[in-house]
């Protein structure tokens, strides 16, 4: 292989990797939010202590993939479709590692939750949990696949999140409004709500960097502009 | 002046133009936290309405801040302490553009509790509100003047930040369990003290951006690995 090809073949191993230590953050996150919601749901601590855990890892991984896209930046100087991905990867890091951060508020409130008598059978926060770590899969497919169309469906996704927030909040004011012993574990509840609903927050930013990166035009505050 | 040079100054204009665009953000979330928080103390819906509005420059100025910065990388391609200014500015205007979200959060709320009698004199969201903007203010002054020992200050400052907020969470619990017709609205304002704790810790990602910038050192995670 002459001197050019070599660099040139180095460098798309590195765009790879790239987009590999993406996917596997992606993915680690996702296990991390099913696992807290079932440390909720089956009263289990030590999964939600395997969150806590987990998160480290995605620390760890957000530092090393800034630092790969660093180091393209620098070395090899990408321009045009190239660049938007590295630049948009370094952003899309940071959305991922805060879910990562979410998952572990929602094993810190399993664990508080646990200690104390279980408030209301759970139907809808699983749902969320389900839906978001959906979206966050079409999300990497999307990424991987440069498919603006599925990335627009994720977009789409974060309405019924915002519904069953909305309703979840709504069935435990209710509970507190009539026994007023279960405002800290119905405040509990609301929180883990919320921070799905923040969850699927991040993975929306993370559709609509893939638009971005695609289209190379930006969809983002358009709904907001509204 | 020869081409170089004449080439090299608009470079530097650019980079100052990136500089002067994050300050000017930073500024303009900064009055909108003490708005918002303003319209719920004096109880003045219409300061809500227009951090509202504010909001719409700040979605505006991160979308041109980034596509600046691409521009920069595409046909500058900077090396070295350029590139982490400019990747890192990139990072930094989408936690100051998620600061001015979080007021927009708070306007919400305050015009919600503004529709209701008040629930306690506000003594410590006031104080959050200060200290989150004096953090900001710092932050860009770190920025500014590549300052770590003023980012590290920052860094410390939002300690005291989550004091209050666990403060005003657990104050307005009391109240809740004692009148349990208050449920809705000391909700809405555990929020608005969660939304000013969620800010700081945007602008303690920023400080930590800037010493990442300074030193070339990566500190995010630091505490969170003990």
């Amino acid at each position: 292989m002459d001197q050019k090809r070599r660099i040139s073949s180095e460098y798309e191993q590195e765009l790879l990797q790239v987009r590999r230590k993406l996917v596997v953050m992606a993915e680690r996150v996702q296990k991390m939010t099913l696992k807290a919601v079932r440390a909720l749901v089956e009263r289990e601590s030590e999964l939600a202590a395997e969150v806590i855990l987990d998160d480290r890892e995605v620390n760890r991984e957000e530092v090393e993939t800034d630092e790969l896209c660093m180091l393209i930046l620098a070395r090899r100087q990408p321009v045009a479709s190239d660049l938007r991905f590295v630049t948009i990867a370094m952003k899309m890091v940071t959305d991922v590692e805060r879910v990562g951060d979410l998952a572990v508020n929602i094993a810190e409130r399993a664990i508080s939750l646990n200690g104390a008598p279980p408030l209301r059978p759970f139907v809808d926060i699983p749902r969320m949990a389900d839906l978001t770590v959906e979206m966050l899969n079409k999300s990497v497919t999307a990424f991987l696949e440069q498919d603006t169309v599925l990335a627009e469906q994720v977009i789409a996704m974060d309405d019924q999140v915002d519904e069953l927030y909305h309703k979840v909040f709504r069935d435990v004011l209710e509970i507190m409004h009539q026994q007023p012993e279960t405002v800290r574990r119905g405040i509990d509840l609301q929180s883990v709500a919320k921070f799905l609903e923040r969850m699927a927050d991040h993975v929306t930013n993370l559709a609509e960097l893939v638009i971005y990166m695609v289209r190379g035009k930006d969809v983002r505050h358009i709904g907001k502009r509204d």
